[in-house]
C-alpha cells in the first residue's frame, strides 16, 4: 500500500487528510472519507462512523501508524469498499511530508559517497568510527516539506545542496531491538532529501554536535511512503535525480555499511523507536550535488526518485529568506590565539 | 504558576495528566479535573464540561502550550475556582517528564564548563566556532525522564554523568524570529539533566553528527515548569548536584555566551520553533562529575537543583540494562592505515 497526506480545505479551515495513493489509475483515496461511507454503509449513524474514521485516520501519520495493523486493515477495508466515492486525482492535490515523525535521524552509511563527499572538501579520509558503530544525526522535526511544496532558499547560505536519501519508517515502539525484531518494526519507504547548506556545514560540523543551520532548514519528505510488502529487495531499489528536468545523476542502494534492519536495531540500543520515526539511508552514491561537480541555485527544481516509491520534487524558492537577526561574534575568553577559520 | 505532569491511574488504563503545582501547600491539582467541577458549578452538563477540560488539558504539555494564553488563563480560572476539590498531595503522585518536547535541543553555553570539560577529556581549547554561533545538538524525545523515575543505566557505558542545565520552554510557534520576539515566546523554565554517557561520548561526537548512544538513553526532565512571569532575574539563578544526599557542586548561572533569547532567535533562523520545545542552557560551570573528579555509580540518586524552579531527583538504575545486540565492526575500505583508537 502507498500511503500519503494532503492538504484540503474545510469549513474548519485548511486540514491535513491521510491517502491511499494509487499511482496507476491516477488517483489518491481520502482515507477518512472512505472510511465514513463503507461504516455508513453498514448501517453506522453519520456521527458514529466520523468519529470511528477520525480515530483511525488523523491528520498524524505517526498517529495513524501508532495504531498498528488496525491502521492497515481498516485503510485497506475502506478502500475496497468506498475508494471509487473518496478519490480525487493524483496530479490535483496539495501533498504535505509523508509522515509528521517524532524523531528523524540520518545516517551515513553509502561508503563511495563518503569518499567523494571527503574528496570534495578536502576533508581526508571518512572517520573509521562509522564503520564500528552506524553515525547518525538528529534534525529539525519542524521544517519537514512535502511533494512539490516549495522550500525557502536560506539566506545564510550560497551553497544550497540536495541528497538523495531512502527514508526508513518506523511501524511499532522498540527498544534494545536485535536486528531481526527491528525487521518486524519496518513500516514502509519514503524518499528523504536531506537539503544540506554546504558552505554552513563545515564550521558546525567542526563543533561536534551535529548540524544546526546547515541541516535544519528543510527535510524533504514524500511523496508518500510504500509499505515493506511491496519492496522486493532493498539492495535492488535505483534512483535518480533530476534538476530542472535534467538528470544529474542516476545511482543504486547498494553497498550500505548497515542493513536497514541493523541502522533501527542500533538506533533502538538505549533508546526508544517511536512509530512514524523516519531513518535516513545516508546519501546515495553521487546522491549530491557536490559529489558531482554540480551545484543548484535559487529557483531549481529537484526532483529524486527511488524505484517502488516515486518521484519527491520541490522547488527552492527563487529569492533566499534572510533573517531579520544573526549573532555577532564573541570575545574568544581562551587566549588570543583564536584561529581565523574554524576547522571542520 | 509551576505546572507539570503526572501518571494517574483510571478506567482506561494509566494516563497523563496535567497539573498545576503548589510547593508550598504541598499540593498539585488535577488541572482537567479542577476545571471539570469548576465548569459543571457554571451549570455545563458533565459530558460537556469533561470535552472542554479535555480540550484544554490533555495528556501533552506541548499540545496544551500551543493553545496560547488559553491555557494558562484556563489553568488560573479552574485553580482559582476548584484547586481545593481536585489536589493531591506533592509526594504522593507519580511524576513524568514535565513537557513532551516536539525537539529536544541542547546548547553548550557556559565557557568555564567548556573549559574545564576540555581540561579533563585533554581535548585542547573549546572550538571557537561556539563564539561566533551558538552550537546545540538534538536528543531523541523517547528517552524523557520525570522526577523520581528511575534512569536505566545502559550497558554499553562504564561512565554515566550527568549534566545539570536549565531548560528553555518555547511557548509558540516561530521563525526568523529577533531575540526580543524569541523572548515573548519564552514560555518558563525547568531543570533539564542532560545525561552523558562519557566513555561513549569522544568517538561518536568525533563523527561530527552529534550524540548517538553517549546521551540519547536518558533527559532528565522536570520536576515541572515555572513560567516566566515566577523568574526575576535569569542570570541571578542558582544551582546545585546531590548526589546520595551529598552536595557535589553549588553553582550559578552567569557567564552564558548567548542569552536565553539569544538561543532561541538563532535556533528559530531557517528553523521552526514549535510550542513545547525544550533547548538546554549547556552545562552549568562545575555542573558535570567529570568537572569534579567524581563519578557516578549504578544505583546513585542524582538531585539537580536549580531556584526557582525546584529539585529534579532520579536514581540510576542499579543493575545496567544490556542490549542483546551490538554491530560487529566492518572492514574499513578506504586503506590499510586504520587507526587503532579514533580521534575525537
Amino acid at each position: 500500500m502507498k500511503l500519503g497526506r494532503i492538504s484540503r480545505s474545510s469549513p474548519d479551515g485548511d486540514q491535513i487528510r491521510l491517502v491511499a495513493v494509487e499511482p496507476e489509475r491516477e488517483r489518491v483515496i481520502d482515507l477518512a472519507q472512505a472510511y465514513r461511507i463503507a461504516r455508513q454503509g453498514t448501517s453506522a449513524s453519520a456521527a458514529a462512523a466520523r468519529r470511528l474514521a477520525a480515530a483511525y485516520f488523523p491528520s498524524s501519520m505517526a498517529a495513524a501508524i501508532a495504531a498498528g495493523p488496525a491502521f492497515l486493515d481498516a485503510a485497506q477495508w475502506a478502500v475496497d469498499r468506498a475508494g471509487d466515492d473518496a478519490s480525487l486525482p493524483l496530479d490535483d492535490v496539495d501533498w504535505v511530508a509523508a509522515v509528521d515523525s517524532p524523531v528523524i535521524r540520518d545516517g551515513l552509511t553509502f561508503p563511495l559517497h563518503m569518499q567523494q563527499f571527503h574528496e570534495k572538501v578536502g576533508g581526508g579520509l571518512p572517520n573509521p568510527q562509522l564503520f564500528k558503530t552506524p553515525g547518525y544525526f538528529k534534525g529539525s522535526t519542524g521544517v519537514s516539506y512535502g511533494h512539490d511544496q516549495e522550500v525557502p532558499y536560506p539566506g545564510f547560505s550560497e551553497f544550497v545542496d540536495y541528497e538523495l536519501e531512502i527514508g526508513l519508517i518506523v511501524g511499532a515502539h522498540g527498544s534494545n531491538l536485535t536486528p531481526d525484531e527491528a525487521q518486524e518494526r519496518l513500516f514502509g519507504l519514503t524518499i528523504f532529501n536531506d537539503f544540506s547548506a554546504r558552505d554552513v556545514q563545515g564550521p558546525e560540523m567542526g563543533m561536534g554536535m551535529g548540524p544546526q543551520k546547515c541541516k535544519d532548514f528543510a527535510y524533504g519528505i514524500g511523496p508518500w511512503i510504500t509499505t515493506m510488502d511491496e519492496i522486493a529487495d532493498f539492495d535492488a531499489l535505483t534512483g535518480s535525480v533530476r534538476v530542472n528536468g535534467e538528470e544529474w545523476t542516476s545511482t543504486k542502494a547498494e553497498g550500505m555499511i548497515y542493513t536497514p534492519a541493523e541502522l533501527l536495531a542500533y538506533v533502538s540500543i538505549g533508546d526508544v523507536l517511536q512509530p512514524g520515526d523516519l531513518i535516513g539511508s545516508g546519501t546515495l552514491p553521487n546522491g549530491s550535488a557536490l559529489e558531482i561537480d554540480k551545484k543548484l541555485r535559487p529557483g531549481d527544481v529537484v526532483e529524486l526518485e527511488i524505484s517502488g516509491v516515486g518521484v519527491l520534487r520541490n522547488r527552492l524558492s527563487a529569492e533566499p529568506v534572510v533573517a531579520p537577526w544573526w549573532p555577532q561574534p564573541r570575545p574568544y575568553p581562551f587566549g588570543a590565539e583564536q584561529p581565523e577559520e574554524t576547522a571542520r
